[in-house]
């Protein structure tokens, strides 16, 4: 079913500049003209202006990196296994990185780590850049005990992934075409992602406060 | 032991410039004066740079918040869970929060979540003002289902708390007097939250790969 723009605007809830702009900026493709000036939309704009919307408000991309996103979406040679690894990389924190021997001693020691746990991930993941930062900034701060935890967290990492895996394959299956099922993919990565980094930090802190109340019972 | 600030610097790993800008800035108190311009420095001067650098280089805090800190440790009249609330406080990303009915009525919805898993949580905590986003991203993003992780969440969230506590109880109990073990509690929930959500976001990463792997193995 094909619409006009004030209707796509009403269906997504997203202001009719705001879609001219990202018509402008190139993020979302140029409807099919029905007559100068005029042009109509179908079910694929819908998906896509939700995917934009999922990547600037929740996962504050820069729009350069949703073009890219965009692009790569509708490449059908690249398998879902990848989009995953892609939407990963655009939604974890990178500082600037050094590149010491001490470093890159701490990422091999994290691939190493996760190689251990029976995980099949490829080295290059950005993940272990961020296990690397961990592990250095543990042990500079004489707080080494700290790592003894990694179990615990592995396992409840494995729990969560796992739950997310199947919420993903749910969400992920429309009845569309391929393309439709790699932008709602993408989609779920992102905003799983970064809902359930927020969820899985503010319930930690719930958790250690209940612990804590439990421990420090006399002055709670 | 007291200590000139040289040798302060050279155990502390800080540079005698950077010392001397915390004691300007009342971070760090006064050492003691053993004559013009001369001071020296005991055990607890190290415990503090200890804690600064934590709150600076890996919790990120702005000066003035530390400064609050080092004043509450302080306060033997503060009970070492307050700590931990206030610790948590600093450490929680906050940002610009609308209030709403409808967010209001998300944080209420938290607060019952969080009651039904039996967990003792002052109603106050920042981490419900991080859960009444996900609920209400989730929801405008039609990604309810997303919530029915809750409790696969929470298990995790609590596997991963009951450890950090034990964590925290081994290392804020060392020989010294009240105040020190104040300050070593509270460095080491800043410690332990910025270190354990990172460790936690790139470990939940790397399990979604390994598992999106397994599923998408023809093209993985």
């Amino acid at each position: 079913m094909q619409v006009r723009i004030g209707e796509l605007s009403r269906t997504s809830g997203v202001p009719v500049p705001t879609i001219k702009y990202y018509l402008r900026e190139g993020l979302l493709a140029p409807g099919a003209s029905t007559a100068p000036n005029q042009a109509t939309y179908g079910p694929e704009h819908l998906r896509r202006l939700r995917l934009i919307r999922a990547l600037l408000d929740v996962g504050k991309l820069p729009v350069a990196a949703i073009k890219e996103i965009m692009y790569v979406v509708e490449q059908p040679q690249v398998p879902p296994h990848a989009l995953m690894g892609l939407a990963h990389r655009y939604v974890t924190p990178t500082g600037p990185r050094e590149h010491s021997p001490e470093w890159d001693a701490a990422r091999a020691e994290a691939v190493r780590r996760v190689d251990a746990l029976g995980w099949r991930v490829e080295p290059e993941s950005v993940a272990f850049d961020q296990l690397a930062d961990v592990l250095i900034t543990a042990r500079r701060l004489d707080f080494a005990q700290f790592l003894g935890g990694w179990d615990t967290y592995a396992q409840a990492a494995g729990e969560v992934a796992d739950r997310d895996l199947t919420v993903l394959a749910e969400r992920a299956a429309p009845a569309g075409d391929g393309t439709a099922q790699r932008v709602s993919m993408v989609e779920t990565v992102v905003l799983g992602t970064v809902l359930g980094d927020a969820m899985l930090q503010a319930l930690r802190r719930l958790a250690q406060q209940d612990a804590s109340a439990r421990r420090f019972a006399a002055d709670a």
